[in-house]
């Protein structure tokens, strides 16, 4: 079984250290909104839903402490640049900002349980895309340690095999941090499933070797026209879908649109320190001299995408107009 | 200073351990045939130019040690599958396989300085295909500790700068071993050269982001119609540079040709230990149950080359004739 990502105890929030995932399950306890913002930076709480939730708790411990409100809310939304989760958070917690600590409990709590229901909802919306037997490719970790359960583009993977279909999952390692190394495979071995790693270059040669059905990423911000920015590698996986003919999913909630943004030029795209490169998890991999350029994210574009598996239900090209769509309906 | 792939020294074979670089310094000495066929699997010396003048030596070392040569062939020949400059070095000492150990051991020395000369030309044919201030972007190491000396991708690279143009580097890590983030960017500093080191999976976003005006890549095995083995995730950069419009680069001997293979199906594709992705160098990056695939090369169609620089000159499609007639003009 797969622990939960966050637990609200007492006023403290308790959150799953992801950093030591698989080799130990430990915890770090948050009991300010910095301590939120830290978790947040430093990866502690990783993946733009469960960022979201996590800031929502940030708010309701800085409200509990009788902190400025503006403030927490301004270092929270500056802890991670790219996913837009956390915006939209923030900006649901804002309709309670001024009332009591109770009352932003009670949202920070919601919106927890909320997200839930909505991996739930894009499982199940996900699933209807995935034929009984098939060959899954994912990037980095959207599973539910990203979320508050479940899973975007994993959830659809536990929707499938709860509706009886069997699936054999790839992982992409995803350098520099491993995630799909570390997390993925151990989230997806913990629930038994079928999961084989393998390194990032060798996607390409996967689907011309073995063939892949379909691949399913996570997002961390989509804009108005569908252009995706998730964990670095995933552009040029959408490239190789793209000349494989592999359909390309992406997988993730609609609070990951940014419809102030026309197109994904605008998303911003986090650096992070090299040493994630040259020495990850403190193990030396590269002389601290050679020098690296470390982007976590990129952008790929909408016409790479094949379809966006949301929780109220699967929209296709043309994006502008299918999320326009879906956004005004909620 | 690039310290030299091999030493020849009375009667022993000294090679730089390229499991050491950029760590340490240090050098394995094989005295017999065997002991060169382990260094070749175990990768002490690695390179589809280098394990060919390697493998010579070894049947030097068997000559002199009164070996049975047919065994000692056959052993060498065995020891890596995919590179055919194996094959085509034991092929070449053929000529000399009952003859005297002097004998043999000169043939040997003329394939080692030949490679030498072989990489200079490849260097010179190739400088002619990238302008002043190009960006370039590399995979694995086919540079001089890859050869003989100066190396075939990063040979184009020396022989630009020695033409008086300025070049910034961009080298894949190349998981699982990290050849490019340990020897290309080593080989490169100690040469002066400005590199920056990526996670394989940025390749693409580096072509979107920064732009690269062309990929120069090694070659393990070249089919008749152009199909090119090379380092796992050669392929999935090969369709990153097409869709790009980047031009893609092999830079390789004519010994790396195979024409009794039609096409790159045929060309057999080691399967390594999947410890080079779950511990590299014995560094545990993931748990010892996760499990991996770690296919070590992959075929790029001849289609996503835009060019192949040889020793005779830059021969361009359709490669089932230029390469035929290049073959036939030696």
């Amino acid at each position: 079984m797969v622990p939960e990502t966050f637990k609200w105890l007492d006023g403290e929030l308790v959150l799953l250290d992801q950093r030591a995932i698989p080799w130990e399950t430990c915890f770090v306890t948050c009991k300010t909104y910095e301590d939120v913002a830290k978790a947040i930076s430093s990866m502690v709480v990783r993946g733009a839903p469960a960022i979201g939730v996590a800031a929502a708790y940030g708010m309701a411990l800085a409200s509990l402490a009788g902190e400025d409100m503006k403030r927490a809310r301004e270092t929270l939304l500056s802890s991670r640049p790219t996913a837009v989760n956390l915006r939209w958070a923030l900006e649901r917690m804002d309709s309670v900002i001024d009332r009591s600590p109770d009352d932003i409990i009670a949202m920070a709590q919601r919106l927890h349980r909320e997200d839930l229901e909505i991996n739930r909802a894009i499982g199940d919306n996900g699933e209807a895309l995935v034929s009984d037997g098939s060959v899954i490719l994912t990037h980095c970790n959207a599973g539910a340690i990203a979320t508050a359960g479940w899973g975007t583009a994993l959830g659809v993977i536990r929707s499938c095999r709860e509706r009886g279909k069997s699936v054999k999952v790839y992982a992409d390692e995803t350098r520099p941090r491993l995630q799909g190394g570390l997390l993925t495979s151990w989230e997806l071995m913990e629930d038994g499933f079928d999961v084989t790693v393998i390194s990032d270059g060798m996607a390409a040669w996967l689907m011309k070797k073995v063939s892949v059905d379909c691949v399913i990423v996570g997002a961390d911000r989509i804009a108005a026209n569908g252009d995706t920015a998730n964990k670095i590698g995933t552009y040029g996986l959408s490239l190789a879908a793209k000349a494989h003919g592999v359909p390309f999913y992406v997988a993730a909630p609609l609070s990951t649109f940014d419809l102030s943004l026309s197109s994904g030029d605008g998303i911003p795209i986090e650096e992070r320190d090299g040493d994630e490169v040259r020495a990850p998890y403190g193990k030396r991999l590269l002389p601290e001299d050679v020098e690296v350029w470390n982007p976590a994210f990129d952008v790929t574009p909408g016409e790479n995408v094949t379809a966006i598996i949301t929780e109220v239900g699967v929209l296709r090209p043309p994006y502008g107009v299918s999320i326009a769509k879906a956004i005004k309906e909620i």
